[in-house]
């Protein structure tokens, strides 16, 4: 192998840039030539392909977002589309492609390595619902970016003796909303995990204030409800609230540490695969040691949330 | 006057803890007894006042929210209300209060001042719409938690190519909208001071996209509309878009130096206008001086915008 | 078991707060009735022990430092001292202590189990130089600190193209400079678990300015030298260098999201070991699990570096 | 007037960036044609000039350090360096120049418009020490990045109770320590400006602790003598402390939005006076409006602190 290309596709993640920038450097010391593919499969499909050097990805690691872009693309789900795909590719010489993003990119992998060219998955999304890592790339940033939300808004919160409700992301996972609500010291997390009634959160919410509690936050994951909702029907059971939306800054902001770590690793792990001849495989960090699965199989498996912290977020929150 | 009282009232602002320290402090320092009341005008019809002396407000300056609480108190604009709280602060011996809030607050204490007991206004809110004042206390750590989230959503609005809306707080100034979009180097500002055709906002988005620009922030005060609107009707003129609204942690938050620094200021000040003889005043800064006005007079007068800023904004976003 | 202890000692560490609200509320959760010994060792032995209820551990999930304040104590180093310390966790009816510190801190905590009072220690300093975890209790928040002053020094780095030297903590272990300089992208980072030979740092860092690379960041753990020596070493060479010694502001700040987490579950397992009966355990994260060991055996053992990782740091700052 | 050109010289400041994309966007916006000086005055003599279009300055406002990168260039103090300056301008059809730095580069701008070109001085420096001007661009993001650091070490100082020593920036001027000080709520500032009898400090110091005080922290500007220094001082009398030098972090980091705000404003306001074809002018904020003056003029007066703040500081740290 003589020629790798590195891809960011799907939402953008904190940690994407120092997963590329770890593809180049590490792909150029092991001797190999390294090309990046501009705004994801469609850029791809349209051959936007420029060669990366050492240089090029200087001064990334701290920066959000992701310097290759990332696009939708509709087009790939068509043969036709990846077949167009593979011979840009092959017309630069490139051999070996390096796929940072979530479970819907992974499935791009998965047709490309199918069809002949090997890849490999690097999992980039804030959600944390990828089956094969412990942690995606952009999880620990997001987190920070939750709780730093949280602890504003506990300042009102507090001052006021008001309920707040707190929106977060996690599509059909609430490890966002799990992790950021223990963080964060909420009194009430509703996660999609957990068939919890609704009922028995209005009665131990009505008990605290009944008791004298003045204020509490509510963190609820999207993939269980909106937060209006949420605030809806606290309303309508006579409980005074204020909700917001964490939206998109979720998934902006400098990096944390533990992430441009993670992408560090799993980007030179990435190269290191490619190097051994493997392809169709999906890195990710289990067991606090960087792994590697086949693609295919992971993504016949489900994520799973750690319920032992749901249950300590309980047994916390009294 | 051997002693006086302070109170926040209305929403929290960073930096409101700052003023309650420095009115502490400074009273101590100037031989009085200082209390604090609790829960704002709600509190001092309720009673809830309590002597606090040098440590009580120690490490606090630095906090977000009002260790004092605040809340919303109908009561207190009936006379009767009034005449409760006036005798809780007798009771005590108090002699004068200081109020920190924002206009609502300052009526309450044009009201106790009429009645014959002599209050200060410290103008804390984060909306900067109070007149007499250049800047209101909390509007520099909202306008830095503002351009926080504009940095992150920017990065996922270059990382896709995305139009983005970010609904900011003023009630009807447009002030924060202003001074975070030209900050955060948005696009376009929506402000109510300025009755800009929505058209013409339209047309310069549809033309950006038309020369190849490809994303796009826009904020929008809620003064002038919800970013739902704005988001609706760029979708009905066919630009793709999503939009944030940032609600409540622009309240929140470790106050910046500027408003640690403001709040010190504006508490000495409001000591020594009491040590003068002086009630009915309001403190603020013009043209980079601590000032005090009469609290009556400066509620007839109205806060302006800088419409000199908002042409520069314009240039600066070509 | 009926009444449980907690206390902090040794440096401060951010996370200790969620640790010690998590031993009191799971505690309380339990049944327990759990007291604060504040100072640590030295007011074990002055008797400075509180009861703590469920709100007095509000609102601190977010705050750095510990409430329970820290400090050095000799006496408890004298057989006598560990009596009197026993003797007021008896007068109290205390049966089980749990210990938040470092090493030296353990070596309490081994103490008081050998004299037969139940102890169990949780890792809680920022220098992740503790055997039998994986990660320490304020390790991920110290790194996001140095990547904070990382980057913001490699912006008068790269704006003034010079040699900056940063010099962090982390005692007798390299993990906060190994972990900080990957995330910071620094071109050389000096550990003491690396006997590398300085003339091949010197040689490097003269190639590159020989190729034209024009700014360089050099992290250096204490560890191995002071940043003053290595900046006069680099002085003599003739390579000009300015020097940051980070100091106590590594020990500060509101806990990460990951530390808070941590935390939360250390103290929540600390509670059920001693409910189990078991005293003279050291709990700990191992492979991403909550783990725990015998406190003795620990101390015996030797805190590992990740060399893989400091070998891809070299490979991706070429 | 057709084309102008712009520099960043000396220390890097937060908001240099702002201030370079104000002046070529506005620039643009009234007809002209923009080129970047890289380097500052020794790319000028280099003639390392570039035009700079609307893109060029995109996504940078909130970028610390400066785009155009600075240097220090003893050869710009012959007059024949300078000529050469003036040659590669004119090369390039320049026919006017915005200079962003301190005193220094100031005293440049003087030479060359003495030698018949026209410059404009933008006030670039986190020390605040430039007559003529209320603040300058980069202040307010130092004291952020500064009071952030004392916030951290209070979290340790409060723990351990001891007393810490903070060595801050801002050359001859205290304004860095008194403003950083008084947010940061420090016991004890030192400044140039105040001939304190150091023997009150440490009085005041020794009967804080004589009355049970258990923390204290003391901001001393580098102006006035080194946190070394000052430990030692203390460390005689008995008093144990610990010293952190905060260094070159206070340079860096993403500006404020005052620092943004106030480089866009510099920046326009400079477009406007080389339009109206005047040079030899330094901007500034006065009284809070936009001003300008004679550059000459400007370097013969002296930057003045805020006397009463000091006192303020003084009566709220008791």
């Amino acid at each position: 192998m003589k020629r790798i290309a590195v891809l960011t596709s799907g939402g953008d993640a904190p940690g994407m840039n120092a997963a590329v920038r770890a593809v180049v450097r590490k792909g150029i010391h092991s001797g190999l030539e390294v090309f990046g593919v501009y705004q994801g499969y469609q850029g791809l499909i349209a051959g936007n392909i420029k060669k990366l050097d050492v240089g090029s990805v200087g001064d990334i690691v701290q920066r959000g977002g992701t310097m290759l872009y990332s696009a939708r693309c509709p087009e790939f789900k068509t043969e036709e589309g990846r077949q167009k795909g593979i011979e840009n590719l092959k017309k630069h010489g490139i051999e070996g492609l390096v796929v940072v993003g979530g479970d819907g990119s992974y499935m791009g992998a998965v047709k490309l390595t199918e069809a002949g060219f090997p890849c490999i998955g690097i999992p980039g999304t804030i959600d944390n619902d990828i089956p094969g890592t412990d942690f995606t790339l952009g999880f620990d940033t997001a987190l920070n970016t939750v709780i730093d939300a949280i602890d504003k808004i506990r300042d009102t919160a507090t001052s006021h003796e008001r309920t707040f409700i707190i929106e977060v992301m996690g599509r059909d996972a609430g490890d966002i909303a799990l992790w950021s609500g223990l963080a964060g010291g909420a009194e009430t997390i509703l996660i999609p995990e957990s068939k919890e009634d609704f009922q028995d959160v209005l009665d131990r919410l009505k008990s605290g204030l009944a008791r004298g509690k003045k204020h509490s936050i509510l963190v609820v994951a999207e993939g269980v409800a909106t937060g209006d909702e949420v605030a809806h029907a606290l309303q309508e059971e006579g409980i005074d609230n204020r909700v917001t939306v964490l939206g998109h800054i979720q998934r902006g902001g400098s990096p944390t540490a533990m992430d441009r770590v993670l992408g560090s690793r799993f980007g030179g792990h990435a190269v290191d695969l490619l190097l051994a001849g493997h392809g169709g495989r999906a890195v990710g960090i289990r067991k606090n040691e960087i792994v590697d699965y086949d693609i295919m199989e992971i993504l016949k498996e489900k994520h799973e949330i750690d319920m032992n912290m749901y249950q300590l977020s309980k047994e916390l929150s009294i």
